[in-house]
């Protein structure tokens, strides 16, 4: 038996898509319906097995007993309440956006059995032709539970991701967009401006260091428009931060103080053995 | 017959090993010699078959007819003098390092043959133990000859490259600096600069874009510190050019200007496609 009958996927993209298929294959639900503003989205995701129907309608949700918001930021934000009113009261209602405060208080309002996550999943290759049912294995899932949650709905939503092959663990959702702020949104602004700053001359004989530092701006405008403008004092702190460390380093270089970079290259190097072993 | 009687790499690291396997792959030289600051990477590089036989007396290079300077750019500046003593007067060398104006300057003042080049195959991984014979397959070459150079060394060099696989093409020297500390010695100091600015507590969950931002910080510091350090001017121009981008970012998001929020990443993932197809 699935564990639930009917799971609405709002927003069926890569992670949507994903979360669909894999669904599916673990016969975790009876019927998937899907809901995003593009048919041709909803077309592949119906090909793909994503999805049993899809419409632009919000209405095909009404039924679910799960519903997966997985749009850009700021349209959940603006769905929230339309979809409460389409939803049964007891439906588990989960999101899986990048930044979470914003999010968590807003749908938290209007959903009853909210709860705020976030899948370490994404890529800069977005949409349901990349998605698949393995897309959380092994992926870091942070959940952001607040004092109103729902306790039956996060134990379920956390079985969920165990589930889909995820790691998932515990967060508040403003501690989340601070760290996230750093480790995420502040490479990404970084990928953005180094790539504003290069004359295009200069793109002729690529190392395989800008192609790597330059991947993640190619990823979705929308997407990281929503992430930045729901996370702004954060990440206008994380970028302080860093123009200081950039600002340390400039001097260093002009003053020809070789003692300072070399420091400063020795503790990034130690830095990154936390991240990467 | 081999093109070479006695090639001698003086640093048989990642590049230096590299080439020694490579001509010894190809059968290009009869005998290959070499030498380092370290005892290890020469018995290393013996075992591996880079060399035949090595040294930390540059004297091993007597009766060499090319020579290839593959140890950090400052080392290179300190030795080119001893160098050119040892060696016979028609001998070729030719550098690996990544800024070209201050080698170019100094070897081509005291060695009769000499050819810059700069081979874009470098990595974070260091050292004889990564060296491989096929490092330089389908790899730029950027090789960056002045008035003075000898016109029968730089086809031979061009020759050399062109079978150890590179694809070489020709840039002044002042022109390659210009564009590299663009397009390589800023991603780096990227790379530290980002690491310093994020606190440890932030890297428990790291992102696969913060992984690759980040790659390049486990760099060497003394062949970074070189390269940062004969390409201060080029590079200062660069960082303050990106600084100027990332105030701009900074300024958008915190008056809340999605359009040009948007822009900015509009115009970065279009120069991205110039890069990564």
């Amino acid at each position: 038996m699935a564990v639930f009958k009917k799971a609405g996927i709002v927003g069926t993209g890569l992670i949507g898509g994903s979360i669909g298929l894999a669904l599916r294959q673990k016969k975790l639900a009876d019927e998937i319906v899907g809901t995003s503003r593009h048919d041709s989205s909803l077309i592949r995701a119906r090909r793909m097995g994503a999805i049993d129907r899809g419409s632009r309608d919000l209405r095909i949700l009404s039924g679910c007993d799960i519903v997966i918001l997985a749009a850009p930021v700021q349209t959940i934000l603006a769905q929230a309440g339309r979809i409460q009113k389409l939803i049964p009261q007891n439906c588990i209602v989960m999101d899986v956006a990048s930044t979470k405060a914003a999010v968590v208080k807003k749908a938290g309002a209007s959903l009853k059995r909210f709860v705020g996550c976030h899948p370490l999943a994404g890529s800069e290759k977005q949409g349901i032709a990349h998605a698949r049912p393995d897309l959380f294995k092994n992926a870091a899932c942070i959940i952001t539970p607040v004092k109103q949650t729902d306790t039956t709905a996060l134990e379920a939503v956390r079985r969920l991701w165990v589930r889909l092959g995820a790691q998932p663990r515990m967060m508040g959702p403003a501690a989340h967009d601070r760290a996230l702020a750093y480790a995420s949104h502040l490479p990404h602004a970084i990928a953005f401006a180094l790539l504003e700053s290069i004359p295009a001359a200069y793109l002729a004989d690529s190392p395989q260091s800008l192609r790597d530092m330059t991947r993640i701006a190619g990823s979705g405008h929308e997407v990281w428009n929503d992430i930045f403008m729901t996370n702004r004092a954060d990440l206008t702190d994380a970028i302080d931060a860093f123009m200081q460390s950039i600002k340390a380093f400039r001097s260093a270089l002009s003053r020809g103080d070789t003692h300072s970079l070399r420091r400063i290259m020795a503790r990034a190097r130690s830095k990154k053995q936390r991240i990467i072993p």
